[in-house]
C-alpha cells in the first residue's frame, strides 16, 4: 500500500464516517483550488487528508498534545474547536512523518487562519469552507467568490464564522480577526493592481 | 463662568450643532448610568462633555496630535473614526487641564473599548451607544440590557459595531475584539456569581 493510502486509511479510522466524507470533499476542493491558483496539488491533497485527523480525539488527549507540542498554548484559553488544527499538525509531523512545513502550517491554521497565510494555507482553509458537502447559509457566496479570489472568498468565510460567534455570544479568537484583516488588505491590493 | 461651563462652550464650538446635541445626550445617559452603577456622576459628566471634542477636527490635525501624544500610534494604520478618542484624551489633558486618569481613559477608549475597562470607561462607552438621540437597528436591545448589566449591554453594542464593519468589508480594530471578549467573560462570571 502506498504511503498516502496508508495515511488515508489511518485518518479515516479516527473519525465518524460522515466526517470522512467531509474530508474527501476537502481533498477534492483543495486539489481543484490548488490547480486553479498555482499551488502544489499533491501537497494540497496531503494537507486535506490530514487536516481533521485530531478533530474527534477526546478533548483531554488534544489538550495533552497541545501542551506537549509547546506551540499554540494560548489556545488552551480559547474554544476547543480551535485545538484540532495545531494538534493535527503536530501529529502529522510526529506520527505520519510529514516534514514539509507548508503542509504542516496548512493543517495547523486551517480553522483559525493567521496573518501571512501561504497559498497552500489559503487553499486548505477555503476548501474546508466550500467542499461539496458543505451546506450552510452563505456557502454559495463563498463558492462564487472562490472562482475569482482566494482572499475575498476567505474573508467571506471567516466573516461568516465571526458573525456566528458574535450571535452565539462566544469568544472570538483574536488571530482570526488579524487573519481576516490581512486577507481583506490583500484582496483590496490585488484589485487595485 | 464655572470651569465646566467654559469647557462645554469650548467643546460645543468645535462641532456641528447636531453633534453637540448628541454630546448632550451622552452627558444625560452617562450621569444616569453612573448613578445606577455606582460610578462618580461628576466625572462621568466631564468625560461625556469632552468625549467627542476632536471628532470634527481635520484628519491631519488629528494625525499630528496622535503622533505628538506618542500613544496609540498603531491607530494610524486603522480607520480614522478610531482616532478622535485618543486625540480627545490628549487634548483634554493638555488644553482643558483634566488630570484625572480615569476620565482621560474614558475619553481615550470610548470608541474602541479595551481589555480591563474601568467602571467609568464602561459608562462612557455605553452612554455613547444608548443616548436618547441614537436611533440605529438594535439600539433598543442595548438600552434594555443596560438596565441590568453594563457588560452585557456593551457586548451587544460592540458586537453591532463589529457586525457593521464585517458587512462593510472594513478592517476591525483588534483591541475591540479583545475588549468584547473580556466584557463577555466578565458578564458570564457576574451571572454565575
Amino acid at each position: 500500500m502506498a504511503h498516502k493510502e496508508w495515511i488515508m486509511n489511518s485518518v479515516r479510522e479516527q473519525m465518524p464516517e460522515k466526517r470522512w466524507r467531509h474530508t474527501e470533499g476537502v481533498i477534492q476542493s483543495a486539489i481543484q483550488l490548488a490547480k486553479q491558483y498555482g499551488s502544489d496539488p499533491s501537497k494540497a491533497e496531503l494537507a486535506a487528508i490530514l487536516h481533521d485527523v485530531a478533530k474527534y480525539w477526546p478533548v483531554e488527549r488534544q489538550r495533552e498534545v497541545l501542551i506537549e507540542s509547546g506551540y499554540a498554548e494560548d489556545l488552551l484559553a480559547y474554544d476547543k474547536p480551535l485545538w484540532h488544527g495545531p494538534v493535527g499538525a503536530y501529529v502529522a509531523q510526529k506520527e505520519y512523518g510529514i516534514a514539509d512545513q507548508d503542509i504542516l502550517n496548512a493543517i495547523r491554521y486551517h480553522t483559525s487562519g493567521r496573518v501571512g497565510m501561504s497559498l497552500l494555507e489559503k487553499v486548505i482553509c477555503l476548501a474546508d469552507y466550500i467542499e461539496p458537502g458543505r451546506d450552510f447559509p452563505g456557502v454559495e457566496d463563498i463558492r462564487r467568490l472562490s472562482a475569482s479570489s482566494l482572499e475575498e472568498a476567505l474573508v467571506e468565510g471567516l466573516d461568516g464564522t465571526i458573525r456566528f460567534l458574535l450571535e452565539q455570544k462566544q469568544i472570538v479568537y483574536p488571530m482570526t480577526i488579524l487573519a481576516r484583516n490581512a486577507l481583506l488588505k490583500e484582496a483590496k491590493e490585488t484589485k487595485h493592481k
